[in-house]
């Protein structure tokens, strides 16, 4: 199978890793925006050659879009509008945006939508790394819109590279990646800030910064270019769990200013629940 | 030398491993409120034999303290009242109340009072895992109150289980634990109440949680009884901390609410610089 890798970043390029490694592809194209990733990802192997979008799409079976959520956006009527035997699968973060934009093309059965619940906090060509997503779930969105043969075929792709398919549709899709994903980002995004602002001696956060604070933290090394859009997309589910967020954060802070200790410790015991779900 | 260990959770019984296991300690003797904890203590082979607190200060020739700083707070002038020769460890996460208590102590010179930046989301004698300490810095405040004799021995102990020292005034300590372990558990908690809260599809959470949820997350899997006095040790600093917090979330949340994707891309860009200072 010839592909055809578009976005040749964290996703994309350890997706190529895997295609390469399991057999499944005899042939990696990489389309690429940033010249610099481009020259990274032919030096690190992630593709055997770069080309342009067009030529790409003509020459393989499968296109992989693995841009940020707005490039997704843009490119997918594009794609679709050439596509004619080919598979395309898009790997966004948010999909009921994306999906509505393509839900009355002639070609949207060629289109399987998925989100790889993998991920590190890294970017670029550079963050490409082997078993991403061994183990990990990806989400197949609206699987009725897409036609069964590419369907068949891309589960087939993910599970021989060591995913868990689940099915959900865009809506709610979106509305639990909101909890369980986007929200994680803005809280890592906000401690960071907190702690760069209040902390002026760095040495002291690099000294006293123990596993606890690194793990809360890590997600604020996130690109914006990856972030904003899935933001922008899924405005509304992220500031529904925002608002709740604060609440939270502001009965925490009146029991501390009323000193009632009793009060946060049921607080507590109750977000200690957390542990029947996250092992 | 023989040891003490009065707590057997987390801390208490990961140390009592390494004394163990370096030859450090000839016996280990154990002091645990909690009938059940000492059995597992004693079935674990963390400690040696359980004993009451007085008999075991007589017996040993250090005692460490590896209780909640509220027990702390509560049994060091008790504890020093009592020693002689004997050096004293407190391992407590706040140190400003708990060394002001006993600023006065004609015995403080033999309390070193030590926080080690390590730990996990796990409490009890089942926590206890070995090597816990290795390559973790570990603090030791108000240096100057304590004997020579007694920071040469903790020091050693510490050094030989891979720990590396550095030195805090209690107060600068309790400022930069708020901002770089405290405010992490706060969030942690508030991100789980959150979630539980809003996300009432338990299976959802479970199927589309990635590791950066898990890893925002996992610190609200943390004991009340621990985390509780820190709060209430802590207060000042924790609420200055939470202020700000609350106020990064508040900017985030405007920004999104007025759709300043310029705005809140900066902003991002800004928490990015954590970068620098966690690997």
């Amino acid at each position: 199978m010839q592909v055809a890798i578009v976005g040749i970043g964290l996703i994309g390029g350890s997706l190529a890793l895997e295609l390469r490694r399991s057999g499944l592809a005899t042939e990696l194209i990489g389309v690429e925006a940033n010249p610099d990733h481009a020259q990274k990802a032919v030096q690190k192997k992630l593709v055997d050659r770069i080309c342009c979008l067009d030529e790409a799409i003509d020459k393989v079976d499968l296109i992989v879009l693995a841009v940020p959520v707005n490039v997704i956006l843009h490119l997918l009527p594009t794609v679709l509008d050439r596509v004619d035997r080919q598979v395309v699968i898009e790997v966004g973060s948010t999909k009921e945006k994306i999906l509505q934009a393509v839900k009355q093309h002639p070609r949207r059965g060629r289109l399987v939508a998925t989100h790889p619940m993998a991920g590190t906090e890294y970017s670029g060509p550079e963050a490409a790394i082997p078993q991403l997503f061994h183990g990990k779930n990806v989400v197949i969105c609206d699987l009725d819109d897409s036609d069964p043969d590419a369907v068949e075929q891309v589960k087939n792709i993910y599970e021989t590279i060591g995913s868990r398919i689940i099915y959900m549709d865009s809506a709610s899709h979106d509305l639990h990646a909101a909890y369980v994903s986007h929200i994680s980002h803005i809280t890592s995004f906000a401690l960071a800030l907190t702690v760069l602002e209040k902390e002026k001696e760095e040495k002291a956060i690099f000294d006293l910064a123990s596993g606890g604070f690194a793990s809360t933290v890590r997600l604020a090394k996130s690109s914006p270019d990856t972030w904003i859009p899935i933001f922008q997309q899924n405005r509304h589910n992220v500031l529904d769990v925002l608002y709740e967020h604060i609440h939270q954060l502001k009965r925490i802070k009146q029991m501390l200013i009323d000193e009632d200790y009793e009060g946060f410790y049921k607080l507590i015991q109750e977000a200690n629940a957390i542990r029947k779900i996250i092992h």
